[in-house]
């Protein structure tokens, strides 16, 4: 069995090459951190890497993460600033013995050390959505901070290797610094080949309040469904917050365990995800909650067609 | 009940501090957070806030975390320069809807906006410290990754809330922007007032390979013991990592439910910590494992002073 699933239809380009690589027999590590790269590299992509949206200081600070669920080594840096791929740093720090959690101008320069190239990740267009934002918030009171979509993509290989990485410039408008789930192990990721792996994107601070990644993997290693196991874990933690907190943001998931089965789950309207298996052929799904389950359906062609005019619409400002 | 746990011997004078508080009715919050920013202000301890050793370029770069079991707001900092009191900066980002991770220039700029003092961290004795290493290093072929205590303080008040603070200056030498578990939720903390808390110590890397602290209290929401989860989830992970990963560092950590009972397990043989409860007088014990289980007894006399009289000796250069 081989496998493929990814948070939202920006990775589908990216997966549509990594799909047949595991169908050929590729490692799953290079599998995700290829698809989850082509994502990065994409301009269009306003949440990952370049072209991402920047902080609130007009800086993009980029996350990223990869874990080998055969061994548990994991890499990840935060506010990785002008990196080509920080997903690969991240790939790379994940070889080291210590650390391999890396943030700031200590996660550059050991990028750089490691011969990664430096490349000017703010676009012209990011630049708009960020004048149009600060517009926006000063005009019409809306929050600053909507828009935070991160990139997770799980492989399965045909020798029963898996592994998962993440990628994301962050909640837009986040202050320098901050980081969120992504390149945290356990919230924005997990994996272990024996059992299988999750990912999650929506509001960090949340998810991370969870351990959402890993309890998705525990509860799967318990026996659950990847299907239960996701809805079970975030319908959960949205109560939860909502009882202690008072107030929740956006959860959603995917994960898939070592059989190629795989779930996704979400708490909001538009999430959509891109899967693809030995069974299973390559599709976009979009997911919907409704109460405390989530269903999904495979997107139609004017939905993809209307998704790909969008991320390519002059931003008016 | 009231109760306050916390790893190393170094907590004792905060804890004696924090625990009479506790007996009079103070909020846990208080309680930890005051007993961390403690330690962070000795001089002699090399391993938390002022005094801390550097990384390898020579800076103190602190990390630094506070979670409210009662809502599972958390707050944290990460590679945090020369700001008195990381484990305050991390209590103030608790109430912080979003960005309440932060990590170096960002977590910095945000702590002298809210009007946190800044303090040159580095002092003559880390720097001795650091040229011995240097010179260790080079000389005896010593490893550079050796000391990396953290504190971690886990309170319960009389109205039954419960906190959970920890600070460090991370692993010697680590790298620039190098990042452990003390900030990282699950990882080196967790909390939740309806079941218990948990905090870790050891390698960074490897801690959060198993999502510690929220495994721990996860295990003692399903009914384990404190001591239980504490000896079942540190032997676990240590089985783990030897069979997938090849090698584990240092693993120590100390829990407490809801009731005011606690547990502590390492991996190590010379693990401290120091407790009281209603029921407890004021305790440093030393920690040891036997096979799969972590038992330990008070220190005497003699090993107090002897303590006393090693974190202030002269460091030879």
């Amino acid at each position: 069995m081989w496998g493929i699933i990814a948070t939202w239809r920006m990775a589908l380009e990216g997966v549509s090459e990594s799909a047949p690589q595991l169908a050929a027999g590729s490692a799953a590590s290079t599998a995700v951190v290829d698809a989850v790269a082509a994502v990065e590299d994409f301009p269009f992509y306003k949440s990952v890497g370049y072209g991402g949206l920047p902080t609130e200081n007009g800086e993009v600070e980029l996350d990223a993460a990869f874990m080998d669920g055969d061994t548990l080594a994991f890499g990840a840096v935060g506010n990785l600033i002008d990196i080509a791929n920080p997903v690969r740093v991240a790939q790379a720090l994940s070889r080291q013995r210590y650390n391999s959690l890396l943030v700031g101008q200590g996660a550059r320069e050991w990028a750089l050390e490691q011969g990664f190239s430096d490349k000017a990740m703010l676009t012209e267009r990011a630049m708009q959505h960020y004048r149009k934002r600060c517009r926006e918030t000063l005009d019409k009171g809306l929050s600053p901070y909507d828009g935070h979509d991160t990139v997770g993509i799980i492989g399965l290989d045909k020798q029963g290797s898996m592994s998962v990485a993440t990628s994301t410039s962050g909640l837009f408008m986040k202050k320098r610094g901050r980081i969120g789930d992504s390149p945290i192990m356990g919230s924005g990721f997990y994996c272990d080949s024996e059992t299988g792996a999750a990912t999650a994107t929506g509001v960090g601070e949340d998810l991370m309040k969870g351990c959402t990644s890993y309890e998705i993997v525990r509860r799967m290693a318990g026996g659950m469904t990847p299907q239960q196991a996701a809805d079970s874990v975030v319908f959960e933690l949205e109560d939860k917050l909502m009882s202690r907190f008072g107030r929740v943001g956006d959860l959603s998931v995917v994960c898939m365990n070592r059989h190629g089965e795989f779930g996704a789950a979400t708490n909001i309207k538009t999430f959509t995800f891109v899967v693809a298996t030995e069974k299973q052929p390559l599709t976009v799904y979009l997911a919907e909650r409704h109460r405390e389950q989530t269903c999904y359906q495979p997107v139609d062609e004017a939905w993809m067609q209307a998704y790909a005019a969008r991320i390519r619409a002059p931003i008016e400002e």
